[in-house]
């Protein structure tokens, strides 16, 4: 006999895997990577150190750092034929279409493709986190019809995408803001894109359908995709002159909802907008343009008094990316520069004692046996 | 207080979500679309005829399905940049790689693609289908180096695969085959390709993106790929003419897994085995090639006898499909092109009452906090 449990609607609160990954308590607001809290990482660590934390399950010395930057400087290249994808991708697609086909395509030249063992998949992770970065900053240049940057070895995998991307070395401010937004963003346990890529992997496909399907995942607005809603707002009210909690107030009473605020998993605030907020902040007082984080705080402090809502880690970085002179349309796609870790490591530890993903659905359709009935009746 | 629920490894017998297209008995080897079984669909139906139940929830009249008919004829042609993509695809890659990478591409030139409605994704749905058919073929035909070639509006939809694959208008056996072949795989509920699309489709992606993320899923020799994994195992029994007994308890004695067998929801016979069986038979008498079908039969009834394990979708397909003369490394993009009635169905179901699928994880790492250390102290 076969028994099925009903579980709640999105799986809300059941456990899907076993993960030695990332640690969540969501009434405390705390967020852990390997048992080490984000805030910790983010004042000390580096992305790179979070990477090698995320796949290897403690942080590096520095002769393994040291190698792991070397690996990520010898795959941050695009074969010739990814980069003739990237040209021929039409100008009206979508950042986010046109990344999860060439981080499909990859696999075309991918001197792995066909291994799904456990070493060749850290090494995917380091070409495809090395990669995935160049890509975002390839494809920006060369539909704003800029030549192509060489990678610079002296820069960390922050300052080298933005560097890719600007053709110009970032400021050290610069540089160290897009470090920490990436390690804030390098994971966060099963949300939707990871949880997708597990699906794919577990099926013993391999780590480039994993990631594919997982940018496809993040695309979506009640994800990743989520950031440039918000930045759209913060351009609204920016425009219009409009007092901002006078504004979202206003999307309110249309029952609009206001991206950026809410949490499935915390119940207090995220403790990644807590980083966030300070970023925007610091970086719009740095640069001379505090707008964006000006207009981003009263929209806060709207919602949090008449919402009881505390901002996601999507909320601040609108403001942080635009203040880093990130364009809107690539918010997503430099949210997948960095989640990419996260999801490789989580394909690595679900291959690890993989099991098929295969649950049920309650079925509430036509009561079987719902004959057939011919053409000539119907 | 958030409180979690532990699920299955593998979220065995949980249900993830409402559902009214596909209907399963385990116990009983039930399968339903829309609660009309699979054996009646199979000996009366046409995979067109089940694209509309399993999209519209109830079977076409002679006017829908007339419609249908023609949306999809419309709908079956590639923009020339597709078929460029596909040329430039190296031969090297892997059929599902090079499938799961032009799915992705189709939306750079769909005219809906920044459009996530109902309507909208049900013409998606159509499209995807018409188009997923012909992108199989002609990236056979292009490897080949054979010219493409131009559907037959008096085909069907299995007719016209077997035309653009071959170039040759099929006889009305091997349509018929194909056609009931389609209809078997459709749809199987939330096996993980489909529960990968509805996962990405939750965060309000796009039928693209979902679509993309199950072609991956696809790929698994857990899953559609099983099917190639079987009949590499035919091909090595009938190239060293062993015993097809021996040659699998040979396989068994040395702890390989026989693939083909046993099925996380069955636990009778799998319903579209039995049909698939009697089709590998008949092809196989009426094209005077039975060999497929015996060394299948013969490696069954051993397995049957010796591991009370029974034969599932895909044991049956391998020995059809080659049967039906078509090349082994296309047998998971076959499933494919069927299955993505399903998948489509499901994401247009996902949406109609939608709510982000993001489960949770057991935390088995590092306990909390775990303090950083720094890299002069590791």
């Amino acid at each position: 006999m076969s028994t099925t449990t009903h579980g709640p609607k999105g799986l809300e609160g059941i456990t899907a895997a076993n993960s030695s990954i990332c640690y969540i308590d969501g009434d405390q607001g705390v967020l852990a990577y390997r048992g080490i809290d984000i805030h910790e990482l983010a004042d000390q660590s580096t992305f790179e150190e979070v990477c090698f934390l995320l796949w290897f399950g403690r942080l590096p010395n520095s002769s393994e750092l040291n190698e792991l930057n070397l690996n990520l400087a010898r795959e941050r290249k695009l074969d010739a034929s990814i980069i003739s994808l990237l040209q021929q991708a039409p100008a009206h697609a979508l950042p986010m279409d046109v990344l999860r086909t060439i981080v499909s395509a990859l696999s075309y030249y991918d001197p792995e493709e066909k291994v799904n063992d456990h070493d060749a998949n850290l090494r995917k992770a380091i070409r495809i986190t090395a990669q995935i970065a160049y890509v975002v900053a390839a494809y920006d240049r060369i539909r704003k019809g800029k030549p192509l940057v060489e990678p610079d070895r002296s820069l960390s995998h922050a300052g080298n995408f933005l560097y890719l991307l600007n053709g110009e070395i970032p400021s050290p401010t610069a540089e160290r803001a897009l470090d920490i937004a990436l390690i804030l963003h390098a994971d966060h346990e099963l949300n939707a894109s990871t949880f997708a890529a597990r699906v794919v992997a577990a099926t013993l496909s391999d780590m480039h359908s994993a990631v594919t399907a997982a940018v496809g995942a993040l695309k979506g607005p009640l994800h990743g995709g989520a950031n440039e809603a918000v930045f759209h707002i913060l351009e609204a009210i920016d425009a219009s002159g409009a007092n901002p909690a006078d504004y979202v107030k206003g999307m309110l009473t249309q029952k609009q909802k206001v991206p950026g605020f809410g949490h499935r998993v915390y119940h207090t605030e995220d403790p990644r907008a807590t980083h966030l907020r300070t970023m925007s902040r610091e970086l719009g007082e740095s640069s001379g343009n505090p707008k964006w984080y000006e207009i981003s705080h009263k929209i806060e402090e709207f919602i949090v008094a008449d919402r009881k809502l505390n901002a996601n880690v999507d909320f601040y970085s609108a403001s942080t990316y635009r203040t880093l002179g990130i364009d809107v349309d690539l918010f997503t796609p430099v949210f997948a520069v960095s989640r990419v870790s996260g999801w490789t490591a989580h394909v690595i530890e679900q291959l690890n004692d993989n099991r098929l993903i295969r649950p049920r659905a309650d079925y509430q359709g036509p009561a079987y046996p719902n004959r057939f009935v011919p053409m000539e009746r119907r």
